[in-house]
């Protein structure tokens, strides 16, 4: 008489509860650290606007930048909370939502790099590439695992559709005339007044006028 | 007749009020823009444990590693938000105080550099240059325009005074061994036992050490 067939492999749901909530852990666990290794591609994406001057002999990545927003956020939010000056857009401001979204702004870039008005690339395709990219992350990290959270602020940052993604599209611009001015500082054969101009008009609250004032003040005298 | 003596330079007091407000403003903005431009220093703060490694071409700075780890700390944040896996030490976690804890942790490190084990200094005098240069940057911004918070979230994390400050306390180690498993990846010839070896016990999380146990997964077979 031959052997009885094998049972057949069991189903997933048939795994015992514990067995199936430890595949499902290591999945997760996988999955986070792909999505914080993608991330770190941001260490080594740099920002392409100060490529093209090669008097700029050390450009800042994204990495370095989004860093350095995310301070600015905080600052700029907690100042908003100990002062009352009569700045009625910038007053009530969610501190914890400025610094996630300066976090999360730049994201996208770990996977279509940091194109500018510079690059041939229309604004609409642009825009497809990184709502695709942010997808593919929120895809990678996992949609309830943070995944969509993490999306949900850079579509808020991107469409400016909150009070605080719209201080931290001016905080991007602030960062970056603050960075032109210390390269050009640090650098003084490089002219970087065409970052200044793109700025014009780009100011809304008060504080962030006042802040890009003082940047100016300190662009070296030519 | 001689002309009346020119009438005595007003004291601050003595100004009106719109006149002192302004002047406070602007000295508050200037010391802001001092403040930012203290921290961006970071982002030509090289971390020095990877230095002494010629194999890795590229050494992270600073903001780069605090950008990665203010990341890190909302994902690890928001999934212990998400999840209930009975990790007991792990529940109820301050998202936002991670991410702030983050953010800061280093930030004393673009006055004194990256002090490692290696540098000769003892680690009691590490920590007094780090208190004291804590102190400037807190004096630099204004206590109470954000100083105070920020050098009291600073030691919150130095003192590993609070379960937020002690799981970026890992989060710290996590994201220096993700980076050093990049770096043996991208550079075949660079072997960063060292660093694995030196935070054997550091993890007490169950997330943490899930998380370390993926990044050991992913180093080169040698």
């Amino acid at each position: 008489m031959s052997a009885p067939p094998p049972p057949p492999p069991k189903e997933e749901e048939e795994e015992e509860e514990g067995t199936t909530t430890t595949t499902t852990t290591k999945r997760t666990t996988k999955s986070t650290i792909d999505f914080l290794s993608a991330c770190g591609k941001l260490k080594r994406t740099l920002r392409t606007g100060w490529t093209k001057y090669p008097g700029i002999r050390s450009v800042e990545s994204v990495a370095e930048h989004s860093f350095r927003i995310a301070l600015m956020a905080f600052v700029f939010g907690t100042q908003e909370e100990k002062t009352d000056d009569d700045d009625d857009d910038d007053d009530g401001l969610d501190v914890q939502k400025l610094v996630t979204l300066a976090l999360v702004h730049d994201i996208s870039e770990c996977i279509v790099g940091d194109i500018t008005p510079h690059c041939g690339v229309s604004k609409e395709e642009k825009n497809r590439l990184e709502v695709e990219a942010m997808r593919t992350l929120k895809e990678t990290l996992g949609s309830d695992m943070g995944g969509e959270t993490i999306e949900r602020l850079w579509l808020e940052y991107e469409n400016g559709s909150s009070r605080e993604a719209r201080v931290v599209k001016e905080l991007d611009k602030l960062e970056m005339l603050l960075q032109a001015s210390e390269y050009e500082n640090e650098h003084r054969d490089v002219d970087l007044t065409e970052f200044y101009a793109s700025c014009d008009g780009s100011f809304k609250t008060e504080r962030a006028k006042r802040w890009v004032e003082e940047i100016m003040r300190r662009r070296p005298v030519r």
